[in-house]
């Protein structure tokens, strides 16, 4: 920590700073400069207190922190990519998964439909709401348990795992048993009892940047999880708030980017709610693989103008498969691999990645 | 609602839109303008599907709301302002209250003291934190069941009705008895699971604007609470994330004006989580009195300095009770009241404020 | 300037670094901390080369500036509040100053009932747009030197110094023999160019906020006028943009707050701009009062539902002797005057401010 | 127009928002709703007055514009992409543009050893900033005169076009005869002026986003040059100012892809200014191809760490170098081509795209 003294600190100013630094345990280092004297703090900022107290001085002028604050899902604390293993899925090395499906789970036959032709079109895990956090009462607020009986039906018959939003501590119990992964919505991004709650299951986390969080405290949320020993946790950069009103929500591209940097996990991007508008969806895919992105996470609905929620940003079925179409080379510039979806009793296509695929090691 | 079409939509175009208007419930009004065709949807929007998931046909450029989407909360709804009882004291009367209090709860002693300091100078109500979302897992956070204790001995002791933060669904059962008012954190605003749990209790809340939250989405958290049947709600404006970084957060002053027009609850301003420093509280809480505010919430702590969080925002008494005097002017051009402290086993001081009070009833 | 290196660097790196800071003409200190090296830089960052460019060598993960990089306006340099004289009028006592009028100057008739009206409820100063920068090209775009000579005009007749925007270099000349105090809008807070053209006329200059301008580049803007040497400068906060949508910018009422703390020229808002709306513009007035501002910028126009630009936000004549009746008990609250408007050739009424000067002064 | 009246609004009242919107050339259709009734006035909102106005009568609630405020610059006026033509390169085909260089112009030898490096790694256009408009009066502001008179020694070298910001209306004249694309930085994009003198040259404009313009003002920006009959403008996305502080602004991704889908100019992106740092400007890079961008400007300097501004976001020679490796394989996913850098007198070495473009035709 770097303390700014106010210009015109006394002597004894200067020295009662360093015996609170001293008293806090670090080691105070006087600095003093043309037009500020500055006391440096020496100690581990991420395991003692804070020092940014101390501002509440007359006689300090600004705290600065100079450590980042997360440890465990830093790369400095490990280098390599972590592993999530979502079902069959496996994040964090060179298979780029898209996890498709409608916001919410309305009834079977919808889930079905969807979720055939999400796989065929080659994504690899199926999303679903049936707990909907919603920004009004009045809006539908999701099947609940009904929900969950569907996916499980869909999950094996299809065999896609599934990944679908938990927004109370008291479901986690009653998901666990269907679902392969927990998504913690941006709204809840910072609802830290319930990441304890998810953590503790063991079950893999797909944790939303929150709605105006910072990449450090995603990040941190993130740390939230690893400090209970869960490191299966699957970051998803789903945009900002900004001014800007052309779109639902800014998607931080940058994000992306840092994130492969500075942190361990594995990330994905979620350009549907994102953009809030299906026209740009193929492009801000795009551009998120060639930042770095590990997967994508789409809306897909078999009749998006009578969706329950999100039909405004939803694919339909053929837009999906061109989109799935449309990212492929990109894919390939990037060195990464589309897998196989996983088998399920009622796979009858031939997946239209396969036919990419092929076309593609013939040329 | 407002259906804008693109431009060249034909007539079969048009009438598929009303089409899908009609199966939505809602009446469609043509209206061919000049350069793009419009479909009005008569029917209410607040219980009836919304109708923007139409943006998702190849046809829509945009669907534009025309409601409200809040009603129980509107001063359409009721003109009155709500009264709000928390302890002793009602909010949504000529009464202005301040809440004070330190960020955590750190042991009886910083309790007491702060309490009786605080009382002294005319603060009507206690703050302080048992459970504290940090950003950061290695914060301080917070000391829990002991907290609790600590405070129902305050509150026995002075008399102050405590106002609390709840983070976990699971604590609401164990803090009921001994809270006036459960604070919802800005972290937890769009926490519907926990404000259902919280709702249920009958008891006031204290619901803090997200970090990010619109003006209309914290309407609509309350009204996810008055629709539990529980309208004892006090909005709190405490600052929303932007650009400037001169400040931790910006607060809003519009939206007290805004809430005190359109919503009928009380609502009541936190310039310490607002600025980040001490040295605007004084302004930002006379600016949120002229714009109309019923109330404040202050961060107060002995020793600010040595706080377990937020020290760098928390006056200290002496400044508390400067700020209590600094106030007093703009209470009384607003027309505002600031009612006696409720009576409390160790008062035993003049309060302050009453002073003050006695100063101007004789001017 | 603090340089944060990058953990696990050697002793070279930290000697290189060393190395640039003395080559930059700062004295290098080097702090070995538990977790980074930091080296401080000793100089004075205002006058010499920022270090921020060593943020390009590869050990370094960041460059934290100490200093502030304003200078002349600041409260450091001088402690008293400089004055401004706009005509007969003085920012920055006690006076509280009103400036009120149209967005645009329309024709002769508009203007001299605006200015007769705005004076007969107490402001003192007339605003107008002769050159307006409108969003789109489309929108009307000023009477141009016909709107000058209007101006012109009723200055003669009322007595009212004229506040009004210069939006080109070009326009500085024939706009100087006109206005008594040149405004610079928000679009062109960082045209330093026009900076430069209007400080060299000597004349007031009110520099709004840029829409998404940080408060340290506010100051530096002004920082821009003062070191040409004119020091006649008013600030004016009239919002910044956020996501929220109730109100066309969002009033950063700190603003106010830390420039009557940390700058030392007068401040002004503009409650008109930021709201965007008439309903809340009283509020907003009554808080810019409380936290410090010494003076208050409305629309004003006679019929604001016909009005070429702005309407939306603009009070008509009986609204604006509301709010002129509103503010008073806040003004008066915080020991500010409402000076009386200047004599002109047309003033035949008793302002309403000295009605309610002397209904106060009897209570 | 949609005009939303206040719900209670009497048949009167109604009548009276109907004469006003005939009143102002438009025909008013009456849709009386389930919760409040809407006018709908049909006529041309580009070319008529904007009803927004309205907005201020007692009984209007909100007036929602229908029309899109840009036409000559929009896909809807002109489907095919606007060719630009700087200097040699053209901008809006299949060819892809890299503008290199550093921030500002600092002296002969600094100009000519970037500009050979940059065109050795298949930079096509050369950039370097002769005025400078910086935050602080005390930083650096550039050589001016001299600087531009560098830019046309090294033009005439290397036979690289010139883009260069111009700052002042003044400047236009002497700046036309070297430069081949005007840069309209961030700061001036409401400088309508400055946009209507550089328009009038018949140059091409390179006019970035404002730093916290909406995509819509943007268009609109361009709007003002189109409108002066000058189309060369090429769109630049820079980044947005939001709350995120681990990147100087945040490239806004989502503003690419809806400027290639609504606006018929070709776009750029400037990965330097948005990011601050150099760490992800590759991923950026990569991010703004795939999302459909034409081209990028990139700072590069020979020692960034000793730059006169913005050195911390400078790439040095070699890094650039990898900068065009990397995103190589991208541009051919995308279907993009890297031209030829112009001719020029000091050309010697082999440029190290042609080295890729022959490996890749040979793969």
């Amino acid at each position: 920590m770097i303390i700014v003294l106010k210009s015109g600190a006394s002597e004894a100013d200067i020295q009662g700073v360093a015996d609170e630094v001293r008293q806090c345990g670090y080691e105070p280092h006087i600095i003093t400069g043309v037009a500020r004297t500055v006391v440096a703090a020496v100690g581990d900022e991420t395991t003692q207190k804070t020092l940014e107290t101390l501002a509440s001085l007359p006689v300090v002028e600004n705290v600065l922190p100079i450590q980042k604050r997360y440890k465990l899902v830093s790369r400095e604390a490990q280098t390599e990519t972590t592993r999530v293993q979502a079902g069959p899925c496996c994040f964090g090395n060179r298979d780029f998964h898209v996890i498709a499906g409608p916001c919410s789970v309305e009834n079977l036959e919808q889930m079905l439909t969807v979720a055939d032709a999400a796989k065929a079109a080659g994504a690899t895990l199926l999303r679903g709401g049936a707990y909907k956090p919603r920004t009004s009462p009045y809006d539908f607020q999701g099947l609940g348990e009904e929900g969950l009986e569907i996916l499980q039906t869909v999950k094996q018959r299809t065999g896609l795992p599934i990944v679908t939003e938990v927004v109370s501590e008291a479901d986690v119990d009653p998901m666990r048993k269907i679902v392969d992964v927990f998504q913690v919505g941006a709204r809840n991004m910072m609802n830290y009892s319930l990441l304890g709650a998810v953590a503790r299951t063991g079950l893999p986390v797909l944790l939303k940047r929150g709605l105006a969080a910072t990449i450090e405290e995603w990040f941190l949320a993130a740390e939230y999880l690893a400090k209970q020993g869960n490191s299966q946790i699957i970051l998803c950069e789903r945009g900002i708030r900004t001014f800007e009103r052309a779109t639902r929500n800014t998607l931080d591209i940058s994000a992306i980017a840092i994130a492969k940097q500075e942190c361990n996990l594995p990330v994905i991007a979620d350009p549907s709610h994102a953009a809030g508008r299906i026209d740009i969806i193929n492009g801000l895919s795009r551009a998120a693989i060639a930042a770095g992105a590990d997967g994508l996470m789409i809306e897909v609905h078999p009749h998006p103008e009578k969706a329950s929620s999100d039909g405004s940003q939803s694919l339909n079925q053929d837009q999906f498969s061109r989109l799935m179409q449309d990212i492929h080379p990109i894919l390939t510039a990037c060195g990464r691999r589309l897998p196989e979806p996983a088998g399920g009793s009622t796979e009858t296509d031939t997946p239209t990645h396969n036919l990419l695929n092929r076309k593609e090691s013939q040329a």
